[in-house]
């Protein structure tokens, strides 16, 4: 007969003590990592099963997370993923990615189906297609969630967010002190604090420069690209901006194509930076100015936020986090 | 007390047999989607809970299926997505995506964990890190499962895949036909039935206009950024090709830059094309000629037979479904 596999027969096979195994199975943050794993490994060797008490204490683990994001096209989200991962990956998680292409509905049926046991916590990047922090304010409570980007202010969650304000401000400043005096504003996110803060900065540097905020050189996004396309055209042949400030990065194409439909030279007639993530932002015709978030470190922040609550370890004044973003000039924005 | 909620009642209430709502119910592919969308409807409005036979033969629907994939960054993969997620809305079911980052066991591990039941069938396109065609001869026998784009060749299951073949042929003679003596090709997806197609399909263009095929002048892709720049610009120091063939998206960055790098001017001292779907294409500097597949309708293609099998349909001659890829010829190639 084999020799029963219990938790005493683990420590001495490891050589530690049963309290450590005991803690290890139940993945207490008192333990290493390292030590989980060799615990685990073991355990499953051995075909360890354990008591139904014991058992039940880690029933909830799924040892997955979902990731609900409104697209991973968008190069923002696919490099925060990235950052996502690497930090599941040290935790032996599987990440499910979701995408919700601004559809509250969706967002919401689908978070919801996670609740029941499916994954072991969420990190999300609110939809921007409607302002519902209600739904937020309950789910919160229900399953250990971290929200990363664009988020609702007023929950009692973790946040990982991005100086907007600041930066849009600075990048507001660049244009002016290239000589620009009617910078256009492409907007998005307008319903989410992150496209609030970004267009703050901007109206605010203007102020700042004694330069005039008009409505009339705002476009605001449309889900059809031909009708960003054709805002984008509007504004510069009636309004004669010597500047666009695009807030998100879906603004790119429609605003590269409109300067070249009407054959604006991009600097020389009209400069171009945007809020974007884009690989191929130093190889456009010119390259792109612009406002680089730090994708994969948002991602791994909120991860390790995530994995913090997980393991019910303090998260002391992190409830907060700010990363900064970076302005980087390239030709679209040259004196 | 309130009348009881039965199929029979469910039947009243929309005017039609109790045959159609029962096989509305278990989701048959007799029944149209507007019908079983009415039964559902209602069911759902009614708090219509089914008897333990009738829960039994549904039991397995989670309204929710998995799309594994290499990357999301990689614009022909978010393309797809989009295709599959748009047949998936139809069906009122949920798209969970995983990447695997080309590692194998992540994609068995994940793949493994979708088989209790967590999903209804499953989208992929395989890593290229190992050619593993044992694991998916197993797993097409476990639950619903369509191949494309990256797919095993032997195996009885539904592959969406393009001519690839057939479109790198009409590239590389279009190089040729452009003056190009001197292809190189940058190769990936070396261990896939795609990658070995898109390389033959170059090597018999060569091969055909008297040119020879030199190891010399290919490239293999690795999962360093920063081996692809080095390895591109030794090539055309050393080798001085006249064209770089591109197999796959994640060359283009590195090889644009080296070309930068090396103050080599792109067409008229190199001609670059690429298999890619990437939106910027033609805001690069200079704009790149693509193979450009058909990447959206890939992944509808392939959801539709996924769903046909979900709804146990015939799926006649489908086994094999093979989409036209598209060379679209910009400054990159210009003559």
């Amino acid at each position: 007969m084999a020799e029963t596999v219990n938790i005493k027969r683990l420590a001495q096979e490891l050589n530690i003590s049963i309290a450590t195994v005991s803690k290890a199975l139940n993945d207490s943050y008192e333990i290493s990592l390292k030590t989980k794993n060799r615990v685990w490994t073991l355990a499953k060797e051995l075909n360890y099963t354990p008591n139904p008490a014991a058992s039940n204490l880690r029933s909830h683990k799924t040892k997955t997370v979902a990731v609900v994001i409104p697209c991973v096209a968008n190069n923002f989200f696919s490099l925060s993923i990235k950052g996502i991962e690497e930090i599941a990956r040290q935790y032996g998680y599987h990440v499910l990615i979701y995408q919700t292409h601004e559809n509250i509905e969706a967002e919401v049926a689908f978070t919801n189906s996670l609740l029941s046991g499916r994954v072991d916590g969420i990190l999300t990047s609110v939809s921007s297609s409607e302002y519902n922090s209600e739904y937020y304010t309950n789910l919160v409570k229900k399953i250990p969630l971290v929200f990363f980007d664009r988020v609702y202010e007023n929950l009692d969650a973790v946040k990982v967010t991005t100086d907007d304000y600041e930066i849009a401000f600075e990048a507001t400043v660049h244009l002016i002190e290239c000589g620009c005096t009617k910078i256009a504003y492409l907007y998005g996110l307008e319903n989410l604090p992150a496209g609030k803060a970004r267009f703050a900065g901007y109206a605010d540097a203007l102020k700042a420069h004694q330069l005039e905020v008009s409505e009339q050189l705002v476009v605001k996004y449309s889900d059809d690209e031909e009708t960003n396309l054709q805002q984008i055209k509007t504004l510069l042949q009636v309004h004669q901006p010597d500047a666009l400030f695009s807030s998100i990065e879906e603004f790119i194409i429609p605003a590269y194509c409109a300067c070249k439909e009407l054959c604006l030279q991009i600097p020389s007639a009209v400069k171009i930076l945007s809020f974007s993530n884009l690989s191929t932002a130093p190889l456009l015709n010119p390259s792109l100015t612009t406002i680089t978030q730090p994708a994969f470190e948002i991602g791994r922040e909120a991860a390790k936020c995530l994995f913090k609550i997980l393991h019910n370890k303090q998260l002391d004044d992190e409830q907060n986090i700010v990363l900064k973003s970076m302005l980087i000039k390239r030709d679209s924005t040259a004196c």
